[in-house]
């Protein structure tokens, strides 16, 4: 008798499943579901660029496509395949990606006097509208109560819960008011599921609990009702209608109700483990352990690694969130990112790479490597920061932006591009140096994402500018299969451990520093932070009349 | 009876011809040629961007196709033109473009050992290869000679003659010891229409020697031996084969010889002026007078004004030169300039922006065009520095580059060439600015060239940024029309002033500032000069971190 779990990863643009059996490792199926809706599953605002929501429908809609789709691959796969031998689900979404619900938990975007009116929708992590906020409540509680900043890098953020719900608040009251409470995308999936989604009965996750709501076991849960009222007197009164208690995602939400099982053609009742980010779920389906860094490379980064919590860990300066049990159980999960990476050759690709490179956007970043992998570090003397979407590690700042410089008349696409792909490794490299500074040891990098496993190129990149070996793991679905290993550990039945052993390796290509490029990358890196510094750190003070000309010298030293 | 003079106008890619009357300013004929060599007419090396050399063959083989194609078109327009009735020829080119020379006056590069040699070819205006002579002339210059870099703005740059030339002898001592001589570009083509190549026999302009060669009555001509000496011994020995004097445009270079009258169809004997650079040509075809700046807008740009020789003129750091005679006679020739204008733009269009904007280049830029004039001032949030070809005025640096800043994940392509208009505009102000600091009143802004021709977009925004009504020149061909002013001038039968009087005419139509665009733009330009000095100005301190976040707020604000 075999023993399956099934992990889904709602991400960014689509959303995905995947079926693992829990004793060999193997993926018997997994599927993926563009959201239908918007630009690429977002709904914006041509005026404003801040503006980013989604529509919970797609999710909806998503789920049955990618789970029976599964099921289907897992039988074609291995005839003897019984679904009722699928232990238990698992779900992770990116976060934090709050979504105002009526009384019943129903998504307000879901009723029809919402139905069109986008703040209604889901505020995806990447919505930026609410920097204003974020600043009012990095100062209110800096003044009132500066231990909770202390555990998300010092500066809280346009793209968490509370900026977010504030900011609906200030833009758009009718819908505050008609929010009975706010849910996590990743609470709202097991909720739905489970058939607990009334606000009173979903299990809300520690992860996004802490790192995005200011939660902690320490001060009593959510931040307390004079620091909400200090922000806003409805804000406090909200809190009533959230929640006390938040978990971690060993611990299940509830047990798949009848309609769902049919629909999915599950057995009923298996346990549904409680919802936390991908890039969390990510880290354990990529073997994450104390010293090991997991990098999940995809539109944005996520770092996160872990340490027992029994260690004394102070205080990391912008490092964007250090909270009990949200990667391992019995471990702090520490969490760093970059609000865009895969985002902004996207973009570069989508926007500025002429037709000469391929018609299509793959055939450009196919012919955009080819040309720049035949280069060295420094001959294109371009230097870039990596903040088309903000600095979210270090800085924690999002009225940040792109910049480009070093251009000549002679500076091509592919050109650009090793130039954004490095800024985005200076700015990996920036976090490792930020945690190591405070005592958190990386022995160990494990990348996963798509960016991983499709761009030889970065990869070796990033092993020249971070200096030190790169592995990938092996699973394609590193989040999914992190959320398929809790959904199997939430039944009680199996330990983390020992499904982490079965299911997490990494490949046999391993992405090695070359030493001579590591040479010129450190030398770029010191022009790079001190633009970081510069343009980022309000502090900062000194020259820069220097950084053109050693960039001119160093491409002229690479290309003789 | 009329009277008719050919200009000759030798820009960077092609050449061009005018034929007028000079009575009426009537243009009868007008061809182009574009260089057949290398790329757009430039000779590159894959392995250094900086290198921009031109083969002598294309500008012989164009002098023949320009004027005979522009008597054809004469006699086309008007039934009764006779060639015969012209009455001079005259000539700008690009400079400081030198060519080494055989003892014949032959350039080496039409000679059968050098032909394959780079450094043999001419070295063009752009050719950047030379910075560290420039550097070090800087430096000497301002140890033993300091009134010799007083004339040239405090820095001599690579661009011109004495750091080419010993750029040349560095690189390649067999070319300089082969080259018996060097004769600028302007010098050698009236020298070669007149029968006079022989180094010691080529009339030489005050506008190339004065302003790039530091040429100075005042000092007895060319840099002094010891002066010449203190670079290289052989420079101090080259000095004795090239020339004594040099001469304005009003001076005649020689007389059309047999030969080439035959060959292009004119009256042999004719005189040929003596040549200048196509700036300083341009701004007396556009009606330059004091007061008056002429900007030049093509792939660089040259702003050219003139004051009374009787006037005080202290020295302008960072205007490249002041030369008595090379502009009008009698007046002080002031020229600054930008060193990539258009070609910043054609740089963009060439390897940036994707086909979705159009097919060809056209195409291309008239569709940005078309979307980037629906936007306000602001609305990209985004700043550029104009330096991807160096910055010649104010900073006379060519070891900058370009930058770009305020990408978010939604910046498009026409965002960006918007930007980009506007930072030439800013770089076009700050010379303004620096030249009225100094005592320099610019009372009327003409502008020609042909962006300020075909684009009306750009045209608005320069009015916008500089803060005063722009004219444009009539005539599509204001250098030409200069060369042939000269041309009809130089042999003494009519004056300057008579002929400047009928043939220099303004458009009606004039660009006017709006004056909310202007007040934006004045908070930009704020921004866009505290880039340029961090990035510019050695001695530059201070605070950048609110560079993006102003760029941010009026973007925001110019949205709404």
């Amino acid at each position: 008798m075999s023993r399956y779990a099934i992990g889904l990863d709602y991400g960014t643009n689509s959303c995905r499943s995947l079926l693992v059996d829990l004793d060999t490792g193997e993926e018997l199926g997994s599927v993926v579901f563009p959201y239908p809706s918007g630009e690429l599953g977002i709904l914006t605002d041509p005026s404003d660029p801040n503006v980013a929501r989604q529509q919970p429908r797609d999710y909806l809609d998503g789920m049955v496509a990618i789970i029976t789709g599964a099921i289907e691959q897992a039988r074609a796969a291995r005839p003897g395949f019984d679904a009722a031998e699928v232990i238990g689900i698992g779900v992770d979404t990116t976060g934090s990606t709050p979504i105002p619900v009526d009384a019943e938990g129903t998504p307000l975007a879901l009723t029809r006097a919402f139905a069109d009116n986008l703040n209604a929708h889901v505020w995806l992590w990447k919505d930026h509208t609410a920097h204003a906020e974020a600043a009012a409540i990095t100062e209110i509680a800096a003044r009132m109560r500066p231990q909770y900043l202390a555990k998300c890098g010092g500066i809280y953020s346009s793209e968490w819960w509370w900026s977010k719900i504030w900011r609906c608040l200030k833009v758009d009251p009718d819908v505050f008011a008609a929010a009975h409470s706010w849910v996590e995308h990743c609470d709202w999936l097991p909720a739905v599921l489970t058939g607990n989604t009334r606000p009173d009965l979903v299990k809300r996750g520690v992860c996004s609990a802490g790192h995005k709501a200011m939660y902690a076991r320490e001060w009593g849960g959510l931040p307390d009702v004079e620091f909400l009222a200090a922000l806003d007197p409805a804000l406090a009164d909200l809190r009533g209608r959230l929640y006390e208690e938040a978990f971690p995602s060993d611990t299940p939400a509830g047990a798949l109700t009848e309609e769902w099982a049919e629909k999915l053609g599950l057995k009923a009742g298996i346990p549904v483990a409680v919802g936390a980010f991908d890039a969390h779920m990510g880290a354990v389906g990529a073997g994450v352990q104390p010293g090991t860094l997991v990098k999940i490379l995809g539109t944005s980064t996520c770092d996160i690694t872990v340490l027992p919590n029994s260690a004394t860990l102070g205080d990391v300066p912008g490092v964007c969130g250090v909270v009990d049990g949200s990667v391992l159980p019995g471990h702090f999960g520490i969490e760093a990112g970059q609000s865009a990476v895969g985002d902004i050759f996207l973009w570069f690709v989508n926007h500025l790479v002429p037709d000469s490179y391929g018609a299509t956007v793959g055939e450009k970043f196919t012919e955009m490597e080819r040309r720049l992998s035949q280069s060295k570090p420094g001959e294109t003397g371009l230097l870039a920061l990596d903040w088309n979407n903000g600095n979210r590690t270090i800085l924690v700042d999002v009225r940040l932006t792109g910049l480009i410089l070093g251009q000549t008349l002679h500076t091509e696409a592919h050109e650009i591009y090793r130039a954004l792909i490095e800024a985005t490794a200076f700015g990996a490299l920036t976090i490792i140096r930020r945690m190591e500074e405070h005592g958190i040891a990386i022995d160990r990098v494990v990348n996963t994402g798509g960016l991983s496993i499709k761009n030889a190129t970065l990869m070796q990149i990033y092993a020249d500018i971070l200096g030190r070996p790169l592995q990938v793991a092996a699973s394609e679905q590193t989040c999914a299969l992190g959320a398929a290993l809790f959904g199997a550990v939430c039944g009680g039945s199996v330990s983390l451990d020992e499904v982490q052993r079965n299911c997490c390796r990494v490949r046999d290509l391993e992405y090695r520093p070359i030493p001579e490029n590591q040479t010129v990358y450190h030398e770029i890196y010191a022009l790079y932070r001190t633009l970081h510094d510069a343009f980022g750190v309000a502090e900062w003070q000194g020259r820069l009349s220097h950084v053109m000309k050693e960039l001119i010298g160093i491409r002229q030293r690479q290309r003789a």
